[in-house]
């Protein structure tokens, strides 16, 4: 039915993260795969975001996902239907993917022929954060329900992310307590040169500067001119 | 102005953290310490549940709270004006509690004179679950808006509580894809003694049920006759 596959990946051996982050980002400069570490919390929206952002790059940018889960399937099923090629990483019950791990999926996925690979991190607003995967750059999803309280609680998710999609915007009415001016302000409290859009993946309200966003960074990169993010350990 | 203090924890040395938990149980148990992990992903509503919660058990239930974050002080402030007192205790940037860090903070604390002790988590739905803490019961939240999957994608979470509260039910018509009996099912099949309650923080829709739960707990643990939870490691 379905020909994504299961990459069991395992934690890496290398005692220092940030250099194997640093070796690999240099690896998929030279071959050309421009990656992207999405982060959120559980629920937040990151495989709605993405089979949106899918169905609107359709024809213009070839997108590739890595799914990481701790268990489970479904995330990988929705993105292959979606359009986008797609495989499922499981972390043997690990937190989050280190630099090593995220290698481990490339080399078996294949990314050659793609644009734009999306590693979708594992649901978790901490150890993500503390973990290089070598992508070129960080993004993270907050999404309304959860709060505009956020950065002032998890700050490093905020200091390693150049950008921010504050996600179910659609909700906002039923969230009055949620005050948008105050998260943008949080979260360049934490991170000035963190970019914030506000979207919603079930309506579409915002995609266009995301998916814009997006553009930008692949031609930037394909151009070889874009810096490598800064990595906070704390 | 306030007169909570923030206790700075350590990891543990202890290489072995299920026997410290059943160690610290053994203790709580001897001194009549009522202790309840709680556990969500960020901004599923562990605190608001809380303060709610302190408020409808006033006069009745002596509450007292440590909320365990990574840094910020916000939730302690918050629960010590709904009345009860509290504790805010700092990880450091570990992304969970171990049980010896539990009992750094209890003995800080001071916990003789209440009925019921809650230690508000980190907000991740992975690491928590997998260090028992040492706690008696321990209770999950999942909100509405994060979705009736996240019992497939976080397995050991619901393996290791006895009770999932479903919060942000008033919120159910703009979430109109979170199916009520779906999620139960999910929860059941990861763990059918997990108890299930439908509630609403903001509105108060269910809390009757949760406020009962937690008097038959109390009445339960000082007949001497609850039985400690069992802890999954996977």
């Amino acid at each position: 039915m379905s020909d994504y596959r299961i990459i069991e990946v395992k934690q890496s051996v290398f005692a220092d993260n940030n250099a194997d982050a640093a070796k690999l980002r240099n690896e998929l400069k030279e071959e050309g795969t421009f990656l992207i570490n999405l982060m959120s919390s559980p629920g937040a929206g990151k495989t709605t975001t993405l089979k949106r952002t899918i169905a609107e790059l359709a024809g213009s940018v070839k997108i590739g996902v890595m799914e990481a889960d701790i268990d489970g399937e479904v995330d990988a099923a929705a993105i292959e239907q979606a359009g986008a090629k797609a495989i499922q990483i499981h972390t043997g019950g690990m937190c989050h993917l280190d630099a090593d791990m995220t290698r481990q999926g490339i080399r078996e996925f294949g990314t050659k022929d793609l644009d734009l690979v999306i590693l979708e991190n594992v649901g978790n607003l901490v150890c993500p954060a503390e973990f290089d995967t070598g992508a070129m750059r960080n993004v993270m999803i907050l999404s309304v329900p959860e709060g505009d309280d956020k950065p002032l609680k998890y700050p490093l998710m905020f200091k390693n992310c150049q950008l921010a999609l504050i996600n179910k915007c659609d909700v906002l009415a039923a969230f009055d307590d949620f005050d948008c001016e105050k998260v943008e302000q949080r979260i360049h409290f934490r991170n000035p040169d963190c970019k914030v859009i506000f979207i919603s993946a079930k309506t579409g309200e915002g995609f266009d500067e995301w998916t814009d966003t997006l553009k930008d960074w692949i031609a930037e990169f394909k151009s070889g001119s874009m810096k490598p993010p800064v990595h906070h350990d704390i």
